[in-house]
């Protein structure tokens, strides 16, 4: 008999569920607040009775579940199935999830980095379908990747690779939280995109209609900046570009390296839709080598949101599988 | 009965063969000038004559051979064995070198990028040995480089990944050949790195003892300036510093997308030993991120110039046994 997977997508604010059947079709999905008291004992208890809930939903039982995949924010120790902290959850440090989840629910369980996971389920069954080379950009609070090279996600010597977001894009650049000046991250995410607005409206004092916003909302978040541009402020416009720029710089790099058939943005940052890809892509052609016409195309995610959850449903699928 | 196998690396100056046997053993090794005149036609005669030549010295026939790997500049179309051009090499334009040196010998031959080869030979008879994941740059006229990720080279969608000399280090910076702005190889190949001494001294007529090389020698070289640093001129000391700074920024790039057991350095500028390596390695310290440790160390390669040889000898190998 065929068995299914879940997948469960561990956010600072949600935690997400799917169950796949092993063709890798959508069964079902939910959605669960992260508790935010209780510790970790509070967020793994929250994460079996998500996943109990679902196989509830539609008549199932645990064996006719494959086993579980963990997509989780890092840095994690993936060997041993350990979360090593997570800065948005707290009281995470050096947290065995894999094994406590395993336990919780009597099923065999996987964990992997988010942006991987991610990248896997949109390689498997997003716009990577019948590829082999991929990279995915997640931009949001951060900038995550996940890099799948002939078909096989990578993960470095050490389990520390993929983490496009702090390749240097300038030398000396802004200090980034990893400790690093001038991190893609540092220009490109969302939350960076937004500092920077801020900065320049508060700091340096710059006409813009993002005064108003900030006075209003007391903050500026790339939504704003994004409506902004739309309106014709030129300051929006040119943080937006700044942005837009690094990224295109970032995809030129990655082209360099991997050479993938496609690169794949999702997260916060893509509900900008065009206003995002238009100028990024003006920037990526202008930054390209010239050696030959770009052959790498750069585009939205197909999954969406749920590209997290339905990846690390894929994660414990390609694990236990056979 | 164990065959061997002939390695051939084509540069602008000279052909270089290797012959090894099964075991990866270096049985013979030539080396003849490239034919300056008589264009593609008298450079593949080159390359049989020699091909034969080691052959005849080792008493063997070419029933004892399994096949010939060529390791030549690019751009290439690897599936079809072309050289689509070389900058040091006149005449080469879609050159199906492959095919033609393989009738020359009646050999089976396959084709790969001289800086893949070379990190193919460096991790199956280097420093590579015993490990899953290396990145080898090539540090000369230009900055190339070969990939293995979990054991294997490689070649991105197209066939032009591996390109990390070409990664952008610099946004808006200088111009590269490729026809991007701010490339790695702009800032820390041999070649820029004297010709941003000559510019200091030449153009902006700074004060430094190379102005007495260049008066002397017409031209000032990357040992030029490694010698006047050592005896304290302070204008070499900048320009090896900026080399090195934006060669460390590049292995920090490297070390997030890759995460590899070990970064090699092999090339030109690899004759300056610790001249470069201690220097690379207090920016790589100090450019790193802090969340962990640096785990990737940056080493000289262990074979030297014939690592492209060699390295062509494995590509054949790899190829053609079983």
């Amino acid at each position: 008999m065929a068995k299914a997977c879940i997948g469960i997508d561990l956010g600072g604010t949600f935690i997400k569920f799917a169950l796949l059947d092993e063709q890798l079709s959508i069964q079902a999905q939910l959605q669960a607040p992260t508790p935010a008291d209780g510790g970790p004992d509070a967020v793994i208890e929250a994460m079996a009775a998500g996943a109990k809930q679902l196989l509830e939903q539609q008549g199932m039982s645990t064996d006719q579940v494959l086993g579980v995949g963990i997509g989780s924010p890092g840095p994690l120790d993936l060997e041993n199935g350990i979360v090593i902290g997570t800065p948005n959850i707290p009281g995470f440090q050096n947290l065995p999830i894999r094994d406590r989840l395993s336990q919780a629910l009597d099923l065999p369980a996987e964990l992997e980095n988010d942006a991987n996971a991610a990248a896997l389920g949109e390689f498997l069954l997003g716009r990577g379908k019948h590829l082999q080379n991929m990279v995915l950009l997640t931009l949001g609070t951060g900038i995550g990747s996940g890099i799948v090279v002939e078909g096989r996600l990578i993960h470095g010597a050490h389990g520390i690779g993929a983490e496009c977001g702090h390749m240097i894009v300038q030398p000396g650049g802004e200090l980034c939280g990893c400790g690093q000046r001038g991190c893609l991250e540092r220009y490109a995410s969302a939350t960076y995109l937004a500092q920077h607005a801020r900065r320049l409206v508060e700091v340096d004092h710059r006409p813009s209609s993002l005064a108003e916003v900030l006075r209003k909302n007391g903050d500026i978040d790339a939504r704003d900046i994004q409506a902004a541009r739309r309106a014709g402020d030129p300051l929006a416009e040119e943080v937006w570009d700044r942005a837009t720029l690094y990224l295109a710089i970032g995809c030129v790099s990655l082209c360099r390296v991997f050479d993938p058939d496609l690169i794949v943005l999702s997260g916060g940052l893509t509900n900008a839709g065009s206003d995002l890809t238009q100028p990024l892509m003006q920037h990526f052609r202008r930054q390209h080598w010239t050696l030959a016409e770009p052959r790498t195309d750069i585009v939205l995610s197909a999954l969406g949101n749920d590209v997290g959850v339905i990846g690390a449903a894929c994660v414990a699928l390609q694990k236990f599988r056979k």
